[in-house]
């Protein structure tokens, strides 16, 4: 059987039923960390203009956080607020992001079609296993080569996901895979705008209107990955691997949400040991952060590298400073979008810490470890060392520690006890005759 | 000045008024081109799937053929519309279609701000020499490695016509080009499908898109042509040409619309100079189909490769045959969709005629042009030779051919009365005080 048609058999048949009950975990967990995320990033300043670009409405779907829109327009921009903070998931092994393009489909097509929770959370394990296979069949190749592997193999996890919500056929999910795979697009050169969010946005509303058409007998290239123009042949012409589409089974031992990590803070991996080890020394010793006067750390040498700048002067600029890092996870226990506000950057106490911060590099340190000692101004000196940080494959996030995170981003946009039952109604989702409920609680206006 | 902004400038500040009057009747000419494949398109099975699919509605602007919508919506099924048939305009130096993925974006920008008339047909012309200047500064690497030119160059000149109709400055149009060019996409495996005419339909929401959201602020990137990760790099990785970027500027002498041709068959261009050749020897010996013995045809080797097919069993196998596109033309003396049904290929008269056709290869015969020759049953026997096919860069088609190819693709969907308004409207654009009305008349179901 040619790889497509692998792939699209798989979407359309494996059985939700025999899939690993730790997957399913697995994927309420990414819901729980996409809905946080998607909150918090409602509140952005870019999201209007983006939810009523062109005047359309609907009624099918949610935009979370803000209200009922069309199906395809819940896509693009549940799609846009997943992954503009940066926050949401990583699949380790091919650095793509598979929920922002994936559960965006999955939710507005559920959503329109009243699909059962458990349908939702089946399709979006199914949805992602298609991202990350297309993906780990490209990589390193094809994000070398410029391209945002997020949009380009997020739009056969879109397209995977809403094709097994609506019920296609093998041959129906061969043409959607199909259809949706031609769009596979974003380059790098957007990252650092509002472009790259768009990525995962496109993938979304790309991979959903795939799956409807396909569904409505359109027809599609049926070769997508392997064909003579598809997408191996034409975005990853230096290399591709079509072994990685081998094994797709529902009884597999190896899922790829299992190297799925959850980010713990709102800026790049690099530095997410040293907020560990900083906020585990606060909470170990109740450090008055007034009292510090010198902080060491150890670290690999790519920290130095891409995070070197003791006093940043915008909340960006604050998410590639290894010292604000350390400094706000040190005040604040926390490294979420708050601690990078400009105002967050400007703060003295903030400031001053900053400068306190001696970071050598050290090539024995690995990319997820580190070594910190706090001193303080009676010269105690407390010391840790991170051996893996928070939501990297050997040490995933805790449920109790993604529920901290959920809060910490729900709480402001939808207050305490409606973040409360929007976190409930996830955690229950296989049990929900549809995730309709779930999806009004996201928003602040309806009832729920 | 980098490419990128280079390209921008000249779409934000090239004054209006001082195109060349021959390209504004240019830009009138694509315009009723597309009006006439548009609406014959609007009448095919696939179409309201895609109108509705995600349940989306709106006010701002007109599917042709088919009625109101966001402008959005509009500007991806006009696309779709405009390329269906793949008897749209081509750019003979680089194989793109600019109208298909252009028009769309500038009209429903102009529909939905009320813009004039002139503003639009303008905007259209900028807008085509962006997408074909992209396009030529890829070709033919980007084409050979599997990209359909037309949606991938095509979302630049979406982009740039809504980006000059919105009246966006030069920063904004820079980061508009730079929103819509992360996303140009397409792969020739979807040839054959749906898939195809959705590479313009994409690129003409995605351009319009990006061109609303760089004006409501959105961040781009301003180096989307040539940066480390932009299309050029990413896209066209075995060549690009940066030269033919160089120039642009209202009193240039070179335009790219000038190099563009209309369709007068809605088929492939290498059988065209048979189909030319058919019409002009009926037209001028009033030849009776049933009387001809025996069909001659001197052609360029690439016919035989291409379309050497006696007895094709559909409509769209009809398209590629030589055979069926001169009996076709012998009897109907046309080659309009109409004659490329799945009935008209079954008719025993021209199915007959089909057996009495001998092609034989001429290195020495231009991809142009052809030697035909008709013998009648009583011996008599009429020849002629075409130099340049109609719809060549050397033989455009005229204005009289170009109503009477709108004719016969409008009217049994308008009527012949609305049919005639709706040209006149077209060739009157540049003195309407919007393109409402024009559009208004696309539908049979609104008044003017």
């Amino acid at each position: 059987m040619e790889p497509t048609r692998q792939l699209a058999t798989f979407i359309a048949t494996a059985p939700i039923e025999a899939l690993p009950p730790s997957m399913l975990h697995e994927a309420k967990r990414t819901l729980i960390n996409l809905l946080a995320v998607a909150l918090s990033a409602s509140m952005d300043e870019s999201v209007p203009a983006l939810e009523a670009w062109d005047g359309a409405s609907g009624d099918e779907a949610t935009v979370i956080g803000r209200g009922r829109t069309s199906s395809g327009r819940a896509a693009l921009v549940n799609g846009y607020l997943a992954h503009l903070q940066d926050y949401d998931d990583t699949h380790f092994p091919s650095i793509l992001h598979p929920s922002a393009p994936t559960w965006p489909a999955v939710l507005a097509a559920a959503e329109s079609r009243g699909a059962t929770g458990l349908a939702a959370l089946g399709a979006f394990v199914l949805g992602a296993e298609a991202a990350c296979r297309v993906a780990m069949s490209v990589h390193p190749w094809h994000y070398d080569a410029g391209w945002h592997i997020t949009g380009t193999a997020g739009v056969f996890g879109g397209a995977a996901g809403a094709a097994r919500v609506i019920g296609l056929d093998v041959e129906a999910a061969t043409r959607a895979i199909g259809l949706a795979g031609t769009h596979a697009s974003g380059v790098r050169e957007a990252f650092g705008t509002n472009g790259k969010a768009m990525h995962a946005a496109q993938a979304a509303e790309v991979g959903l209107r795939s799956a409807v058409l396909a569904g409505r007998g359109w027809r599609g290239p049926e070769t997508i990955l392997e064909g003579r123009r598809g997408f191996w042949a034409v975005a990853s012409p230096a290399g591709h691997d079509v072994s990685v589409l081998d094994g797709l089974d529902a009884s597999m031992s190896r899922w790829e949400l299992g190297q799925n990590g959850l980010k713990p803070y709102a800026n790049g991996v690099v530095s997410h040991p040293l907020q560990d080890a900083a906020i585990e020394l606060q909470e170990r010793h109740g450090i008055d952060a007034g009292e510090v006067s010198r902080i060491e750390a150890r670290v690999h040498p790519l920290v130095l590298e891409l995070m070197n700048r003791v006093q940043p002067a915008t909340g960006l600029e604050g998410k590639f400073s290894h010292q604000h890092c350390i400094a706000a996870a040190l005040v604040d226990g926390a490294g979420h979008e708050a601690q990078f506000t400009d105002a967050r950057v400007r703060d003295p106490l903030i400031a001053s810490i900053r400068a306190l911060v001696h970071a050598t590099p050290d090539a024995a340190v690995a990319e997820d470890a580190t070594h910190l000692e706090v001193t303080l101004r009676d010269g105690t000196t407390y010391s840790t060392h991170v051996e893996h940080a928070t939501g990297s494959p050997a040490n995933p996030m805790s449920d109790e520690r993604l529920e901290a995170k959920f809060a910490a981003l729900a709480e402001p946009v939808l207050g305490a006890s409606r973040a409360r039952a929007l976190l409930d109604a996830a955690w229950h989702l296989d049990e929900a005759s549809d995730v309709r409920g779930l999806m009004a609680l996201t928003t602040s206006t309806t009832s729920p």
